[in-house]
């Protein structure tokens, strides 16, 4: 594989990193879990042992979470490791800022919760005949502030 | 466009992005309105539908802006689509820290306000005869710590 | 130099700039010294200019420093500009939460100190028989929450 090859890698993977994330805020499962291979798997941070599969899996799951809450995820710090054409992996941070739906407004946009969760996420990535996807990801949290 | 266009667009507009913010933080405004084209459109996150047009309009709304404080705007999330060859568009978060231009020292740096903003960016890119630049953007601002 | 060849340098920048953080956050400082050259200098953003010299003098910096630290350095608004073939210089904001090592849990992750550090990092890199390394890191503070 040449240097050319590698970077389109990294980027495509990048774009994976934070698609998921913009996918979660907006709620947009549907799209989330295309991001996915067919046969891929996700772990939550909080759970990061407890693995559903597959694409309907994983959008059954994020369907099936509380829809009362507002999040936004903040990626940073994206490394990705090309293993070879077909596979890379990839560490990321996150930092979750939440609200609750009816949360009090603020002078712009609304209140958020006071504590926010610096955590990781490890993905897998995979070339699949539709381009590079999630093979699998978990995560971990570190702080709560 | 085969890949490698797409991917040098793709770095070029994410370049942008960063250089927005770092400009902005930086009070360089001058600099920040090069990085639009020369009809681009700028509109802030706390007051989107309301325009500014021309590098020379978007110069004068940034310097009209009160000078008394400090802001650092962490750029995450960006994700660029490339509509063609001339055309893009994208999409970040950005978590704004802010102090007065007096605030107290603090061990290191000076003491920021206690509220954050967490908000989102909203741009379209162009390709002109000098390189890539930012045709509109505009933003909202979704959660304040 | 062409437009793939300037990209490669900004992505393998890029890198190094998120891996300095991965590695000081785990403290891998054995990979993080290795990052940088074999004369690269680095000096932390609380005394900028204090450096310490040579891959083995900064691993020693580091190892020095007290052990009884959770950090996550969070990285963003990364802008590298590539000078020329061998050289490079790279702007970034670094966002630093920490905890002692024997902080209270959180119902995820422990319990953050209640401050946050908001800063710049300034590299500059090199081109090496070994790839792109930092040639000189520094950085500054600006804001502590």
């Amino acid at each position: 594989m040449n240097a050319q090859e590698s970077l389109q890698i990294e980027m495509a993977c990048t774009r994976l990193v934070n698609q998921f994330s913009l996918f979660n805020d907006a709620r947009n499962f549907e799209a989330l879990s295309q991001l996915f291979a067919a046969d891929g798997a996700f772990a939550r941070p909080t759970d990061p042992e407890n693995f559903v599969s597959g694409r309907d899996g994983i959008l059954a799951a994020f369907q099936a979470r509380p829809h009362d809450r507002i999040t936004r995820h903040i990626i940073s710090n994206i490394v990705i490791d090309v293993v070879d054409a077909e596979k890379a992996r990839g560490v990321c941070y996150a930092t979750l800022f939440m609200a609750p739906v009816d949360a009090e407004p603020a002078m712009f946009g609304v209140k958020a919760n006071s504590s926010q969760l610096i955590g990781e996420f490890y993905m897998d990535f995979v070339q699949t005949g539709d381009g590079w996807k999630i093979a699998r990801q978990t995560g971990k949290i570190i702080l709560a502030t």
